[in-house]
């Protein structure tokens, strides 16, 4: 049997399904940050698309309901067995250190080889490689991530001074609401959740952010545009699509 | 350890790069077409994206090149050690019978359980399905599809006229060139590239053609138009779709 990967990069592990156009997005803008003229120029990569992980954001506030760790980790221990050196996630909540931490010592537990690559680690690592005059990040996101402080912490570790919007409620409706929402509505995103992107985004700048992470897979759906005024919007899937190519084929990044 | 596909449908494999878009614009229709109003009404999927699968084209062509179907066999049961019940390519050519059938008598030794659901005879019925009254249909392709009657073969059989393109050189060109060609650029395509589809589709419908396959699947990324002045453009991924949400999750077709 010939071995497809004998001289192909490690391949990529994606778990998606969280929401399914987050997985697929990353995977779309791994293929187009690789430099290629033919297929066989492109990587390997896996992805998994498991929509039943239980909602983060909904057991990060309820812990009584499903635990999204556990069928996290037997998700990257899939991609483990399916091939996959490298892994990383198409969701920011669940990085969440009460979510994230558990994965990682289950999979530990597993004797998993498999290294994960943050989201957040490396967009806080991107934004400081990238645009070094930057000191002052807004964050946008779900309300489990805001409350969290999953970016703030990391941000504040790398000591940038941290910037959320007042009401997390209606940037969590933006993404979750059954009749506008961008989980719900994703291609395209309705106007209304649109807006709301928008709404928040301004109140980051005008309280002085000069720079906003998209902190939700979902955001970068509703406002593509790299900058917004001229401050730079920042998509963490982006980031984390540099850092993954970097790892396996430095010479592809595109 | 719980089970997250304990109570979700059977999961859809995905053997994609071929090209690596070609895989993605698969999933992502899965997705668009299942409705859902929350992530977890969606459909588990998993895309294996092995752009190192050898070009089948080329191995037609040559049979002295490296050989696609043993990597494509292996492919297809990695998918199923992964959790996939029902199982498709996003590559036309893959389907042509000498590729094809030895990747499915490869899969008969290896005690593979796994359904493949075919690209072309999904298209195939689903033209008959939904275009009940068209009978003369073109097809669009690269050489080794066009030349091979892998279309061709299964619209006789369902009793359809069939026409391709007087030069089928330009039609791959449109595709390969590494200088204008979808598969070097996808995300856009070239406008040289288009304007190469749709030369080659005016003349089908110039010669009498009711409906034209998009029968590669880079095509419907140069012209996703449904329909081309008043005559349907038939994405096969798109049938294909439709056929394996039926299969697995008949209530959440959209």
């Amino acid at each position: 049997m010939s071995d497809p990967t004998a001289n192909a990069p490690v391949t990529i592990g994606i778990l998606g399904g969280m929401g399914p156009q987050a997985g697929i997005d990353l995977v779309d803008k791994i293929t187009a940050q690789t430099r290629a003229v033919k297929d066989q120029d492109h990587l390997p990569v896996i992805l998994l698309s498991w929509p039943q992980v239980p909602d983060r954001t909904g057991w990060l506030a309820d812990p009584s309901l499903p635990d999204p760790a556990p069928v996290i980790a037997e998700g990257l221990l899939t991609l483990e067995r399916a091939g996959a050196g490298v892994a990383a996630m198409a969701c920011n909540t669940a990085h969440t250190p009460a979510i994230f931490d558990r994965v990682r010592s289950q999979l530990e537990s597993a004797g998993a080889g498999l290294r994960i690559f943050h989201l957040i680690e490396e967009t806080v690592l991107g934004i400081a490689r990238q645009l070094p005059e930057i000191r002052k990040v807004g964050i946008l996101g779900t309300h489990g991530t805001l409350s969290s402080g999953l970016y703030h912490h990391v941000l504040d570790e790398h000591g940038f001074e941290t910037f959320s919007p007042s009401d997390t409620n209606r940037l969590s409706n933006a993404i979750y609401s059954p009749n506008t929402g961008i989980k719900a509505f994703s291609n395209p995103v309705t106007e209304t959740a649109r807006q709301e992107v928008l709404s928040a985004t301004r109140e980051l700048i005008d309280r002085g952010a000069e720079a906003v992470i998209l902190g939700c897979t979902e955001l970068p759906l509703a406002v593509p545009e790299p900058e917004w005024n001229g401050i730079p919007l920042i998509d963490p899937a982006s980031m984390l699509t540099r850092s993954l190519i970097r790892a396996v084929a430095p010479d592809r990044l595109g």
